[in-house]
């Protein structure tokens, strides 16, 4: 199922560019150099109001670092405070104060889709948070980085201290419940058992890692590519979307992730 | 069907009481009154590291205060924006330093279930961050406002300013696009009506009121009743949840929300 996903799909080039690219771009470094900035001796002095003007300035960070350390924050505090936190805490940690006083354990609920509601994957809400504070044209890093993970066999990024053997599946959707039920499917593992919950450790540091990679290739002024929609989603949306007959609906979302019966029979409940 | 759904769940009370409750609970008023209390003389001098620890010092605020505050606030930065800026900023108020430099506008992304994926309803999200940075047992209010989401005709609070008639739906998972499809079959108007962008900013203040009450509740200490789940869920989960023969799922919303057909044609494809 995951590589028919990938066939539906076609790679597009959206204009990436950087939006208010005047003042804002002058906080990025466009050399595409994403070795981990030495700390900055001047951050100490901002009042800490700074810390509220969003988005913070942003410089390249290392990706696989801030994935091992997304991996490691998992057993901390789960799938949302494990990218947030990895992501955001070693951006501070090179500005120092105010920006390192951010309550980062607030991102505990996300864990299990809020708590085990299995709505939102986690580690994309704690990604997503963070891309909104540090860039300055968040939306085509979130669209960027919601359709990658529809498709993409997770985890890619295997951390160190990571015990059990590799396991990849696409997901399907942004939302975690079915994300968990592709993996099981996958590696004949079951929902709660030590395996998969380490795989949410590892999927927990690729999501980080592929975040911190978008951030820093928006910073460097390259052009970022989104997954279009699936044929039939685009399909979808041709009644239920803007414009369309019906305009009963609002999503990006791939809709075959959890309508596929409802395609298949020719439309049932709402 | 939403009648149905209220129809399918029954109240259950469950142990709300606070948890941690020793050096936590001595930062609760557990008066009931919530009456907007006086700012702080005292919070200046806190130093800075006092906003990193998570939960923050709640003092119950006027739940119906916040929701205007909410509705207000969503026309500046949207859903999540809407009811996390209202909720914490009103708490950060009262507070005064280092709590008020909080970076509200980060949450913007979560607009229309993540910049418009469709995900988990922005006002949630939005709620469910201020949950977890100001109650020292979080999960069951988080519990509590999900299942409340599901079944609850909203908006259930229309804010001063809003111009068009009410018309209350309930979403039936706490997704944004779904509780949007379920709007506009009650309402007849389209997703991008001017009719739905102001239900947004309503539901928005709904849900804030909601989150507020129930972190008023549990300051007070009282018990929290959360919905249970639907029958429907619970048979799914007898095989699919944790010990089931598959275990290949991870839960708590409703499964009906999505899947009716699946579930009617005994199971179609995961």
């Amino acid at each position: 199922m995951e590589n028919n996903k990938l066939n539906r799909r076609q790679l597009v080039t959206l204009i990436g560019g950087l939006a208010g690219a005047g003042a804002a771009a002058t906080l990025y470094a466009a050399t595409g150099d994403v070795a981990a900035p030495k700390p900055s001796i001047t951050a100490p002095s901002k009042p800490a109001s700074a810390m509220q003007q969003v988005p913070w300035p942003y410089k390249p960070v290392d990706a696989d670092v801030v994935a091992q350390r997304a991996y490691e924050s998992y057993w901390k505090g789960h799938c949302m405070y494990g990218s947030f936190e990895a992501i955001v805490a070693t951006v501070a940690g090179h500005l120092g104060e105010p920006y390192t006083n951010f309550p980062y354990m607030m991102f505990k609920y996300g864990a299990g889709g809020v708590n085990g509601w299995g709505t939102l994957c986690g580690s994309l809400n704690g990604s997503l948070s963070a891309i909104q504070l540090l860039s300055p044209d968040p939306n085509p890093i979130i669209d960027n980085l919601m359709a990658w993970y529809e498709v993409e066999p997770l985890p890619n990024f295997y951390a160190k201290g990571a015990k059990f053997p590799e396991v990849r599946s696409a997901a399907g959707t942004p939302l975690c419940h079915e994300s968990i039920a592709h993996w099981c499917k996958a590696s004949g593992k079951k929902s709660y058992s030590p395996e998969r919950i380490e795989r949410c450790g590892t999927l927990t540091a690729s999501v980080a890692r592929k975040t911190v990679q978008l951030l820093n290739d928006q910073a460097a002024g390259k052009h970022l590519t989104v997954l279009a929609q699936s044929k039939q989603t685009q399909s979808c949306s041709v009644c239920h979307e803007h414009g369309g007959e019906l305009e009963n609906m609002r999503a990006k979302m791939d809709c075959g992730g959890c309508h596929q019966v409802q395609i298949k029979s020719g439309h049932g409940v709402i």
